[in-house]
C-alpha cells in the first residue's frame, strides 16, 4: 500500500510467543478479539463528490491493541518508564496504566521508573531508579504531577542513555513526553539499532497545548480547558464587578491557540481571544486596543484570553533556547497588561485591569474522568505494542481510534488552529470579536 | 453519489438570500470561509489493505456550518425551541447557543421557547410560551436542568402540534430530544410537507445513554461519566472501609452500557461492570455471584456498576410503555441488591452492601466544559442549517466534525457497546472481571 | 470551682517528664507557649443584664494543647487508633494528625491501627493490626472513608478488648467514634482502672449528624452539608424542569435535623424541611401535604428535604436495634415518597416526583478544607492530652476553642435543633414553610 | 451594665410598630420567639479558677434577630444596599438575603442597589441605581463577584453621599465592606444625625483577610481557604515533580496571616508559612533561606506560602495610599521569588521555582455552602436590626451567635494571628518550620 508507506510500523523481529492474554479470534462469541496488523484506520475523512477516488491521498494507520502473537517472553521483560518536560494532567494515569497492564495482563514483574526525565539515565545526576508495582501506583492518578518526577533536557546524550538502558538491561522503554522527548525517543531507537539491541521504544505523546499533529487531541488537554474555564470565570467576575473592569488571562499555547479557543467556547464569557495563529495589531485603525476601548464603552467590562505564544514575532528579537530545546519566549501577558494600562492611561480612561497567569494551576491538575479514560487506554495500547516488539512508534488517537504512528511521521509538523476553519469560526461567534484585528497582514 | 444516497439532506427551496454573516470565500486571507454543500465527511474509517476500493461502502455526510446563501429572510423568522424527555447535562447550553446565534449572527429577534416538551404545543395544557432573548439565557448554562422545562409524550399528536406551529407562525423549530423526540420531529416535518408549509425542522440529538447511532458521542455523556465517577468513588470508599464491603451503583443505560463502561475505565475502582449488551448468569458454574464471592474472599471488598438495562430479559415478563414510548423496565439495582444479600445470607457470609442509585444527580448536572463546547457548537450548527432552509435533519459529530444527518438515517438503530470491541476489552482489563460470566449463552 | 466539677479531667498520675516539644513559657517572645491546666474556657455565653452573677451556672472546661510536663516517656509509648461506626468525612485526617503528631512532635514510633472498629480487638475475627507511620498516612486525607476500616459493634466485649490492649501492650488508645463508641471508651477505661493499668483513653467525637452535645459542631458536618447542597441542587433542577416537579431528598439525621436545616439555608432552593425535632402532620387542616399542594399550585414545583429521623414516632411501632446499639428506623424517605404519590393520585393531580437518597455519597466524601483543619487540630489535641496522661476525655471545640471534656459529660444527652431558636427560625425564613404544620401537637 | 457600655446600640427612636413577622413570645409552643434587647452574648470565654469574678471584664453584646416591635412602617421603607472595596466570596449571598428578608418577611418593596461602592452615590459618576427584587437576585449567589459592582474610594465625600441618600429618600442603608467602608458608614451616620434624619445605617463586615476584630471569622474567609488549598496542591505537585522544586504561593493577608495559616493547616503540604505577625530574616544564622536550603537538601522539594503583608516593614520605605485609604504595599511574592533565585544562584544550586499569585481566583469565587449559610444569616440579621431602627452597628458572629456591634467598637483594632497562640502553634506543627527564623527580633 504505497499510500500508507509513511505509516508502517517497525518491529524488532518475528513474533513467536503466544500472548498470555486470553482473547478470541472468533466473531460472535461475545469475547473480545485480538487485533491484527491489517486492521487499519483512515486518517483523512474529507471528501468531495465527483472528485477522483480519494484513495490516493488517504493515509492508513495500524490499529493499536493486543496481538495474539507477541515478541517478548514476559518473564524476561524489564520495562522502563520515563516522563519528560513540563507537567500535564494525566501523566500519572499513563504510568499507572502501563504498570498495571504489564503486571496483570502480561505477568511482567520488573518495571523501573526513571526519575526526572532523560536526566535520570545520566550517571552524573545519581537520581536512582524507582521500582514500580501496582500497589505503588494504585492511587497516583488521584494526584496531579508525575510520580516519577520530570525535567527538561538530557535527551541529547543518546550514547549515555543507551549505556544506562543496557546496564539496567531494559528491553522496552516507554517515553511520556512532547515533541522534543519524542525526537529523543527516535534518536535512542536509532542508537539501539546501531548497537543491534532488541529494545522496543514506544512513545506516549504529551503536550498540554494540543499541538501534536495527526492525533485527535492530546491527553490532559481537556482537563487544562476545565481549569482554564474556572480561571476565566474568576476574571469575568472581577471584570464585571468593577468600573471599566478588564480581566486578562494568559493560558498555555506556545505555538497554538487551542486552549485559548476552547476555553472561550466553553466559558461563554470571553470577548477577545489572542492566539499565535492569527496575527493582530495593537494600535491603529483596525486593531485590538481600539476594539477593546469600544467594548468597554458599550459594555463596561471585557475579558481577554491570550495564548503565551501570541505576539512573539513582535516581542522576541533574539532567539534563545531552554534546556529542552524550546525557544525562550517573551511574557506576552505582562506585555499586554502594560500596553493596555498605558493605552488607557494616555486617554485618561480609568480602568481596573486584573491579570491572571494560572499556568501552573492548570498543568498540575489531576486528569478529569475523560482524560483519565484516555490515559488508561493509551497506556494499555503502549504496552500491547511494546510486547509485540513494535518500536519507534507513538500511540495516537485518530478518528476516535487508537493507532500506532511512526514517531517520524508525527514530529515533523505541529497542529495549529486553522484561522479559516470551523473551530476558530465558532470561537469568533462566541466572542463577537472582529474576524481580523490587523491591516495588510502586518 | 450513490453511496451517499441515504445521507442527502432535504431543503425547503432555493437559497436566494445573502447571509448576514460576513465571512470569506477565499483561502489564505485568515478569515473563516463559508461551508459549501459539497464539503463531505466520511463516516467509515476502517480499512483493510489489499481490499478493493472501499469507496463503495463509504457513506458521506454533508458538513455543517454557515452557508453563503440562505433560505430565510432573518427579519421574517420566528424560531421555536423545544426540549423533550429526561434531563441531560447541556440542554441549557444548546438553548443558549441557538438563541445567541439566531440573534447576534442572523439578527433574528423572534424566538419562542415551548414549555415542557411537545405537550407545550397542545392547547389543553395551556403551558404558555417563554419568549427568549440573549439576556434571559445569558447564565442558564451555569445551572443544570432545562430552562424551558421538559416532559415525555405529546409527540403523537402531530396534527395539533402543526396547528400550534401554524398559529405561532413559526418557520423553524429546533427539537432537543432523544430517539422518540426525533421520530416526532420527522412526523411533524411530514405533516408540514403535507400542508405545503415552509418550516425547517432541525433536531439536536439528546441521550445521556450515548446510544444514538452514527455520531461519535452524545452531548452530556462526558458530564454524566464525570458525576458517575464521583459516585463510584463514594461506593469504593464505603466498600473498602467495611468488612466484606460491597458497593453497588446503578447507572443510566437502558439499552447500552456506555456510562457503565466509561465510568469503570475512569474510576479505576470497579471490579464488575454489568451491561445489557453482555449477557450474564447470576448463579451457576461460571456466573456473577460466585465470582463476586471469590473477589470478596481475596480482596475483602468489591465495587459493582450495573447499567439500568442489564438483566431486563430475565426481569421483565410483560412489556409496558411510558408516555414517551419507552419500555418500562424492572429496577435491576434493587433486584441485584436483594439477590446479593440473599446469596451471601444463605452462605452465612456477613457482608456490608451499600447500594447507590444516583441517576437524578447525574442527569441534572450542568455541562462540564467539554460538553459545554460541544453544545455551543451543536446549537450554532443547528441554526446555520435551519437558516439555509435545510430540514428533517439532526446535527451530529462524526469523526470529530459537525455534519448534517437525515433524521431517518439516525433513528433506525441504536449505538451499543460491542462486546468484542476495544472499549469493552479495555473495560475488562480495568476491572479484571471474567470475559464472560455465563455458559452456553443462556 | 464547684461549677466546673463535672468538667474536671482525670489523669493517670504525676507528670514528671519534660515534653520533647520545645515551646516557651514566656509571653512576648513570639514563641508559642505551653498550655497550663488552669487555662479554662467558659461554655455558657448567654447573659441577661440585671440578673444575678451568672457565674454559678457557668461551666468551665480545661483548654487542650501541649503541656510542659508529660506523663509518658515517648520511647516507651505504643499507641493504638481505632475508628468505629459509620463513615464520616475527615476520619482519615484525624488518623493522619494523630500519627504525625506522635511521630514528629513526641518521637513516638510504635503506632498501631486497629482494623474495623472494636471488632478489630476481638481474636475471633483475626483482622490483624495495621502498623502506622507518617509515610503510610501521608495522602490518606485526600481519600474519603477510613484507612483503618470501620464497623459497628464489638464494644460490649470490654474484657476481651482490654485483654487485647494488654497483649498489644498499648499505653494509649485513641477512639474515633460516636455516642456508642464513646460509651465503649468509658467502659474500657473503667476496666483499665480495675486492672490498675496505666493506659490513656482519649476519644475523638464523630457524628456526621452533628448531634454531640456541648461542642460547637462535629467534624465532617460541614463537608456533609457541602455534599447535600449539591444533591439538593440536582433535586431542584429536576423539580423545576418538570411539570409539577417534586424533588424529595432524604439526608442523614437520626435524632437531629442539623444537616437538613443547614442544607436548606445554604442551598436557598428548598421549600420544606422536615426534621425529627418539629412534629408535623401529613394530612388535615394544617398539615404538610395540603401545604405542598398549595406550593405546587402557586409555583409549579417544590423541593423537600427530610431528615431520616423524622416521623419515626409514627412509623416505628416496635423497637429493634442494630449491632452498634442504634435503634432501627423506618425509611421515611420511601414512606414519604409513597404518601405524596398516593395523595396527589387520589386528587388526580399529575406530579413528577424524583426521590434521591444520597447518604453514602455524603458520608464517604473527603473532608473539605475547613473540616480538614478541624480534624488536624483535633488529632493534635488528642495526642497532647494522651501524652500528658489525661484519660476518659474527649476533645471538643467549644466557643471556637479546643478543650478537654470528660466523656461522661458529653454522652448523656444529644444536641438537637431548637424549634424556638435562631437556626430553625432562619431555616423557616429561607424556606417560607409554615412555622408549624400540625394541630394540637398531635 | 457598665461593662457593656461600649457595646450598647443606638436606635432612631421608639419602636411602635408591631412586626409583620408572626412569631411567638411563649416558650414551649415549638414556634420561634422574637429576640429581646436584653438577650446578651458574652465575648470573653477565657477564665482562670480562683481568679476574682471575671464579670468585670466581660463584655456583653446584644443578640441579633427579629424584634416584636419595630421602628419603620414597612410600606414607607426605601432601603439601599451598597458593596464596597475588593471582591470577597459571599457578597451576592448577603445582597440576596437582604432583599429577600425585606421583601418576604417585612413586605418592603422598594429596594435600591447602589452601583460601584460609595462612588455610586456621587452625581459626577452617573452610575445609576439598580432596582432590586427577589427575582433579580434569585441566582446571584451561584455566581461570584458582586451583582452591584464594587469600587474603592468615594467614602470621604460624606456630604454628597447624604445628599444622594436624601434625594433617593432612603431610610435605611446596608453597607457591605471592610474597615474603610465601615468608617464611612459611621461618618455617614453622624452626618445623618446632624441633619436630624431618621435613617438606619447597618454595616455587614467584609474582609477576606479575616482581620476584623471581635467577630469569630469574616464571611468568605472559609471559601478563600478552600481555593487557596487548591492552589497549594498545584504548587506542591509542581515542586514535588521537579528537581529541587520550590512552589511559592502568595495569598491575601495585608496585616494578618489567617489565610496563610489556615491554608497550611488544611493542605498538609506546606513547609514554610510567612506572615506579617511573625518577623523573620531572609539570610543569616537563623533565617529563612538557609532553612529552605536545608529542607531542599533533605526532601528535594519545598512549598512556601507567603501572606501579602509579610516583610513590608523591610520592603516599603515610603508610605503611599490607594483610593480606599489602604497603604500601598510592595509585592512580597515577586520579591521573595527573586531573592530565592539569587540565593541559590550564588550557591550554584539548580532549583525549579514556580511562583503562583492566585489572589483574583480566590476572592471572586462563589461562597461555599458554609459561607453561604453565614451570609444568609448575616443578611437576615441586618434587616431585622434596621427595621427595628437600630443604627451605627455592624452584624457580627461572636461565639457562634449573631450579635449587634457598635461600629466604633469594631474598627479600632484589627484581628491578627497571635504568634504565641494555638493557631500559630498548630501551623508550625503542620509545617515543621522553626518557631522563629530571626535573631534578636531584628
Amino acid at each position: 500500500m504505497s499510500e500508507s508507506y509513511d505509516f508502517s510500523i517497525e518491529e524488532l523481529g518475528k513474533r513467536n510467543i503466544k500472548s498470555p492474554i486470553v482473547m478470541s479470534t472468533v466473531e460472535g462469541d461475545l469475547i473480545a478479539n485480538y487485533v491484527t496488523d491489517n486492521q487499519l484506520v483512515r486518517l483523512d475523512t474529507d471528501a468531495k463528490p465527483g472528485a477522483q477516488s480519494p484513495l490516493k491521498k488517504i493515509q492508513l494507520m495500524e490499529s493499536a491493541g493486543p496481538r495474539e502473537m507477541i515478541y517478548f517472553t514476559p518473564a524476561h521483560v524489564h520495562a522502563g518508564i520515563v516522563s519528560c518536560g513540563g507537567l500535564c494532567p494525566g501523566v500519572n494515569d499513563v504510568i499507572r496504566a502501563i504498570v498495571r497492564c504489564l503486571w496483570f495482563r502480561y505477568g511482567v514483574k520488573r518495571i523501573s521508573g526513571i526519575r526526572y526525565g532523560y536526566k535520570g539515565f545520566l550517571p552524573e545526576y545519581q537520581y536512582g531508579i524507582r521500582t514500580l508495582d501496582p500497589d505503588k501506583v494504585d492511587n497516583i492518578h488521584k494526584l496531579g504531577g508525575t510520580y516519577l518526577g520530570s525535567a527538561r533536557g538530557g535527551g541529547k546524550e543518546v550514547g549515555k542513555i543507551v549505556d544506562a538502558i543496557e546496564q539496567l538491561n531494559l528491553n522496552m522503554l516507554f517515553t511520556i513526553g512532547g515533541d522534543g522527548t519524542q525526537h529523543g525517543t527516535l534518536d535512542i531507537a536509532e542508537e539501539v539499532d546501531k548497537r543491534r539491541l532488541k529494545i522496543a521504544l514506544v512513545g506516549i505523546p504529551k503536550t498540554v497545548d494540543n499541538d501534536f499533529s495527526i492525533i485527535d487531541r492530546s491527553f490532559g488537554f481537556n482537563t487544562a480547558v476545565d481549569k482554564a474555564v474556572e480561571v476565566v470565570a474568576a476574571a469575568h467576575m472581577e471584570a464585571s464587578s468593577a468600573i471599566h473592569g478588564i480581566g486578562l488571562v494568559k493560558v498555555m499555547g506556545r505555538e497554538s491557540g487551542f486552549i485559548a479557543a476552547h476555553t472561550a467556547l466553553a466559558s461563554h464569557e470571553v470577548n477577545f481571544v489572542l492566539i499565535p495563529e492569527v496575527t493582530f495589531n495593537l494600535e491603529g485603525s483596525n486593531a485590538f486596543l481600539p476594539y477593546l476601548q469600544k467594548r468597554l464603552k458599550e459594555r463596561k467590562h471585557a475579558v481577554i484570553i491570550v495564548a503565551e505564544g501570541a505576539l512573539q514575532d513582535k516581542l522576541v528579537t533574539e532567539k534563545k533556547y531552554d534546556e529542552g530545546g524550546n525557544l525562550k519566549m517573551a511574557d506576552v501577558g505582562i506585555y499586554l497588561r502594560d500596553r493596555i494600562i498605558k493605552y488607557f492611561g494616555e486617554k485618561n480612561i480609568d480602568i481596573n485591569l486584573k491579570y491572571i497567569d494560572p499556568s501552573y494551576i492548570i498543568r498540575s491538575a489531576p486528569a478529569n474522568p475523560g482524560d483519565s479514560i484516555y490515559c488508561e487506554r493509551l497506556g494499555n495500547a503502549a504496552v500491547h505494542a511494546a510486547m509485540a516488539g513494535k518500536t519507534k512508534l507513538i500511540i495516537g488517537l485518530v478518528n476516535n481510534k487508537f493507532v500506532h504512528l511512526p514517531i517520524k511521521a508525527v514530529i515533523t509538523e505541529r497542529n495549529r488552529v486553522d484561522p479559516e476553519g470551523d473551530l476558530w469560526r465558532d470561537t469568533l461567534d462566541a466572542t463577537h470579536q472582529p474576524a481580523l484585528m490587523a491591516n495588510n497582514f502586518e
